[in-house]
């Protein structure tokens, strides 16, 4: 199933997507989903971010291929992106003014179903809902100088999201692709995350309690680059969905 | 005025501490207050954290005498701490498994009053609601090994938060207590912030938009000290309140 949530006459909804309609969920994506019977053409209706997290994480990395030759941590390693700092599918990410150097981080999004305190490994996939594409838009330069990643990763617009929540996806083996412009930059499975989804829900949950509609940004892969005014950004998950955000610098 | 959140009869309001009676307040703090005319005397009522962060801030490094005689950095240095990390005012500091050192870090938080995005330092009063005491609680170990702040300060109970928001009080100059079990062990002015309060919501907020209830701690004094199971801390603004928290081990 593909979860959206979407903007309509002005009144915000769940939704499943199914083919180019819309059919209407009452309420929320997290207990058992009842349809309103409403459906809408896709074309009719405005696809936001998929959830609404009261906080993310993100992973460093949680990748092999993203560390440059450098060894893995022996624990997964976490850092909070702020609710501010989300993007709505096709929305604009905003070059800040002072933060120079700004890259884009393709990712697998992992959405939290229900609340989540000291699961195991094994139980964790219950409390996944799905995946989605994400894009952990870093700005080099503050995050090498400041003493912690704030506006590094969490300026607003820095993490778009979306536009489903796959509940089906294999997300332990999923084709992760970023192109700019058109050209591929990233490419790898999620088959090679050093911490895999259930793992990265279990290990956080130890001490930090995670609730439904919370965000994990698993990791990015490779080697990334930056993005500029007028770019184009598209991250897209194997069988999941595209994410597709433009680049523009702050109006001063 | 002295705002408070609070329940009763399992129903969460907003209020007004007058003396030992509780004003009830109708919706919420930031707009134009409206009374029910409701009143309770305070022993009646479970004080609550006194807002709902959508998002909090610690500042590392924000006071001289916290930095051990090194040098200030030239901007502040903000990092983020999560809600589920909120701790009621008279609620019980948990120390985590495996987290060994944990410290307490008396801080004045500044409360946000509305929406703020690129406010200069100027403006910035009028987005501070008031100030309340906070304890910006801090696991060593993982702190210094981990690659960012995340469990180290946002581990669940670790952002005790109350009892009140001051609305009038000086919060550029206001005597700030830590004691450990009845004894003095951190005691400064606010006036001796490196980077004030109105500082630090233009500062953020030239990047991250801060919304109402949303929490800034300001930063610690002097040097901080280990807590263990059974130890009871409090936080002192002068004239503002105090905040009181026991502690005890995770459960196994």
């Amino acid at each position: 199933m593909k979860l959206i949530r979407y903007k309509k006459d002005s009144q915000i909804s769940y939704g499943i997507l199914d083919g180019n309609r819309v059919r209407e969920i009452q309420g929320d994506i997290f207990g058992d989903l009842s349809e309103t019977g409403t459906q809408y053409p896709l074309e009719d209706v405005m696809l936001l971010a998929p959830c609404v997290p009261t906080k993310m994480f993100a992973l460093a990395g949680n990748y092999k291929s993203h560390l440059g030759g450098g060894d893995p941590s022996e624990e997964p390693q976490p850092f909070f992106k702020v609710p501010t700092s989300v993007l709505d599918p096709m929305g604009t990410i905003i070059i800040p003014r002072g933060s120079g150097e700004v890259h884009y981080e393709g990712e697998m999004v992992a959405v939290i179903k229900k609340t989540a305190k000291r699961v195991s490994p094994e139980e964790a996939p219950a409390y996944i809902l799905g995946v989605t594409c994400g894009n952990d838009v870093s700005a080099r330069i503050w995050q090498r100088n400041d003493r912690q990643w704030w506006r590094a990763k969490s300026s607003d617009t820095f993490s778009p999201m979306g536009p489903v929540i796959d509940t089906e996806a294999d997300y332990g083996n999923l084709l992760l692709q970023t192109r700019l412009n058109g050209e591929v930059v990233q490419s790898q499975s999620t088959a090679d995350l050093i911490f895999d989804a259930p793992h990265l829900v279990s290990f956080i949950s130890q001490v930090v309690t995670l609730l439904p509609g919370d965000a994990i940004f698993t990791g990015t892969p490779g080697t990334t680059g930056r993005i500029k005014a007028g770019d184009i950004v598209e991250v897209e998950l194997e069988g999941v969905g595209i994410l597709k955000n433009s680049v523009a610098d702050e109006e001063l």
